[in-house]
């Protein structure tokens, strides 16, 4: 592999020819001027090779999943992505091309989202590859998106699907083999390419009392969000949504939708909003052209409760699922 | 060690306890507002276990380096420190009085430099630590350092004693065992505890035409510095200054002169300013307290140059120096 001047210079530069703040990676920081209008949210996310990603993912889609898992959380906060910090920390036996293609991915993703490179830093390792990348991005604070704003009797809403990144992992380590090719390629998709759900938390501003992206598990994200709003949180289980291939293999497997509901690298939006703005969520959710279930509702006390069709609690754990 | 949330609650969150903005790490991003004057600058580095730190060396130290090494960068802007994110990706063996000791540490250094944890993000690995800070600063625009400025004719200046760093890893490899325990332990603490110039940095607004922060060596990051700005610079090797320990060192070999200046991790401030400015810069070291060493010039042309007593240039490699 080629020097961190060289890599810098010869890979990382071209990335920051967006950004003027970036003064060409030639300085000793990024100079980042306050925004024409509100402020900016800033998040950092670390992905480790063999934990949050494959070694053999292709390196573009590791790029892009870096990128992603962080502009998640920009959407979590209703915030539009401006710049990122990178730290490379690659395998001194890595080479170039792989390298060169990660920032192929890098560049794909900075167009479709908008965003550009600010500065950061490359060092070699002994181990497997860390990668952190540090996202800013812009929003006006009284409109922000936060966690802990959920109040009793708003509804809860999830975007997308539930379980496709928990099954897309299974996929790459070569499980249900049985399943159609198409709908392997569409799990191993959604595991290696999430999709920050951007456009439809732009279009949710002002609707929205609190959010979150699902990155940990659907159900211990609704968690995170009923602890910081100090409400409990009831989800309907026959209402969550799911993939096609995630419901083929249900059908084969029922014992797996615990996993789905535990699994996480989701990315999807998981949100709160009085039921007076029903409408205007359908609304968002058209215009930003994104799926959107309403799967709960917010009431008085804490935790998260799973109930069945009739309205009964179930009882969730890694090892199954039963009524209490 | 302890899951992720139990880690974050326990160590980290009470690191963002002077920064309402970090939201108690509670949420997805952290919300910055504009300061009330000037613009923010941003810089992110990252240690590896075994590369730029030493795996026995203690949690506190490293924590403090880690910090350092950043805020050196900040200085180097002519920025102050304001906050940090923090990637913390530790093996999976390594146990809670290790993190316990590293944020003790982070809690000294947000005190001396009045800086407050904004997010980031807490994984694990299987190889070596690696340990990543996006530290954000403030600074007027106009007023921050470039290392673009320096113009042909300006003085060269660079703050404390040059080589320690590297004589500081010798020492905790077992280096130099004939040296005082006393400097020995000077050294090692250079090594692992630098001094961010952030008051000389502050002190020097508006006389500076161009600053760089001395990591990778000084004839290194000299030679950043001149193609950065267009200019070659000018340094007499008899005029670098150099700690009571390094002159004992060299005194026993005088060969080990370049590696002095190639070694790095010295964390000192380099910089440019008119010879008009003279005066307001030795002011600025004494208001301060920070040593500063007039040890050059910017000429016309490119590259840097080291001349001896005599003014006649010395080429320098790892191998020794020679005269051209």
């Amino acid at each position: 592999m080629s020097g961190e001047f060289e890599r810098i210079a010869r890979f990382l530069a071209p990335l920051a020819d967006n950004r003027p703040e970036a003064l060409g990676l030639l300085d000793d920081a990024a100079v980042l001027r306050p925004p024409s209008r509100g402020s900016y949210a800033t998040t950092l996310d670390t992905m480790v090779e063999g934990v949050h990603y494959l070694p053999d993912d292709p390196p573009e889609r590791v790029a892009r999943k870096l990128m992603r898992v962080n502009l998640s959380d920009l959407a979590a906060m209703g915030a539009e992505p401006y710049g990122y910090l990178l730290s490379l920390c690659l395998p001194r036996e890595r080479d170039d091309s792989w390298l060169a293609a990660f920032c192929q991915g890098l560049r794909e993703d900075q167009q479709i989202f908008g965003i550009g490179l600010l500065g950061g830093d490359s060092v070699s390792t002994k181990g497997p590859a860390v990668l952190s990348l540090c996202a800013i991005g812009i929003g006006e604070e009284e409109r922000l998106f936060r966690r802990s704003g959920a109040q009793v009797g708003d509804l809860l809403f999830v975007s997308g699907t539930i379980g496709d990144g928990f099954l897309g992992l299974a996929v790459r380590r070569q499980e249900f083999l049985w399943l159609a090719s198409q709908e392997r390629n569409a799990l191993a998709r959604r595991y290696q390419l999430p999709e920050p759900r951007l456009a439809l938390a732009a279009a949710l501003r002002g609707s929205v009392t609190a959010a979150i992206d699902v990155s940990d598990g659907l159900l211990a994200d609704a968690g995170h969000l009923a602890e910081t709003s100090g409400v409990a949180i009831e989800i309907a289980a026959p209402r969550i949504p799911l993939s096609k291939a995630a419901e083929s293999i249900l059908a084969e497997d029922p014992e797996l939708f615990p996993s789905l509901l535990g699994g996480g690298d989701d990315y999807e939006l998981l949100f709160t909003a009085p039921a007076s703005a029903r409408q205007a969520v359908l609304a968002a959710a058209e215009a930003s052209a994104t799926p959107v279930t309403e799967i709960g509702k917010v009431a008085a006390g804490e935790g998260v409760s799973l109930l069945d069709r009739a309205g009964a609690a179930i009882s969730v754990d890694r090892k199954g699922w039963t009524h209490v």
